[in-house]
């Protein structure tokens, strides 16, 4: 079965890659807004990890609706949440099966039971969370046998993921000061390749 | 890392096996209650797999508990969540990480996020339930693809699940009448090997 995972660039959709490897054949989907570039980054670490990998351009639509729920929040989750939701059923479209990378402590983004059972029926597709059962330290732990990974705060690590490309739109529609506002300072990591023997 | 997984013989517990196994020195741990040797079905299906497998008896208490709440209920949900929870807290004692293969739609037994925290702080351990993102169609799916199968009446059916033990107990005290209240019939899955090529 083909499965469509959705992939930032980051440790958690890199593992939830490698759980899935053996049981579906993989693609890693990045998910982008137009804004800018920054999905080669996840290209490029789908690449080091030896999976197919495929771009997917979300409607212009998605992302000003998602900053200007951002801006209005003070937060990111909400529009994050937005983009993610729009992402998975992008990817619903292509694919027999549907993953991403959600960890059982997610905050955002994440999906309920009834989302991803609405994705299933609308879609007659699989969904599928391989770390939804894990925790941040089960995470940690395999992550560190398993993948090379470097870490540093948001803005200095290159990524793939939807906050990068939100960042920006936010960037140019209102400026840094409002970036600042709804982005706290948080560590990013991005994956760049497998660990271990194999490697 | 040492993984104690429980692991009934079923198709769950199995298919969850498969996903560990790359990452984890994985042993199937079933827990009984020193009622029947209905384990010993669960070891011939974890030999089947390839498995190392350790039996586990717990305290004959948990059992009597657990059939007094099931004949108060009427319903076996809330006794087989407290026998799981207990065999949960056995493999925590002896594995660096606890696992077992509850799935996204099950009902019982689930383990919350907080249960799994505290098990998790408690001892010292990584609780992973590999199932938990995945719901009953995908299970499926990967079921028919990784494992060979024989389905029946939960009667007909030889398995090293605690409802086999707890019908027993359930009998011994108060008759055959008070199982048939308690449990009612449904379908019971045991895995007999691997499909596909490797098998």
């Amino acid at each position: 079965m083909e499965c469509g995972l959705l992939f930032s660039g980051g440790k958690d959709s890199s593992l939830a890659a490698l759980l899935l490897e053996e049981f579906y054949d993989v693609t890693l989907v990045t998910a982008h807004v137009g804004v800018t570039d920054d999905w080669e980054h996840a290209r490029e670490a789908a690449e080091s990890l030896g999976f197919a990998f495929e771009a997917i351009e979300l409607d212009g639509d998605v992302a000003d609706e998602a900053v200007e729920v951002m801006r209005e929040d003070g937060f990111p989750r909400a529009g994050i949440q937005q983009v993610h939701e729009a992402a998975l059923e992008a990817v619903a479209a292509d694919y027999d099966v549907v993953a991403d990378g959600t960890r059982r402590d997610d905050r955002v983004p994440t999906v309920s039971r009834a989302v991803a059972q609405s994705l299933e029926d609308r879609h007659g597709v699989d969904y599928v969370a391989p770390l939804s059962g894990f925790g941040r330290g089960a995470v940690d732990r395999l992550v560190e046998e398993n993948l090379v990974v470097e870490s540093g705060p948001s803005e200095a690590i290159p990524k793939g993921d939807y906050e990068t490309e939100l960042r920006a739109r936010i960037r140019q529609r209102w400026g840094e000061s409002v970036v600042d506002e709804v982005f706290p300072d948080h560590e990013q990591t991005r994956v760049v390749g497998r660990a271990g023997p194999d490697a």
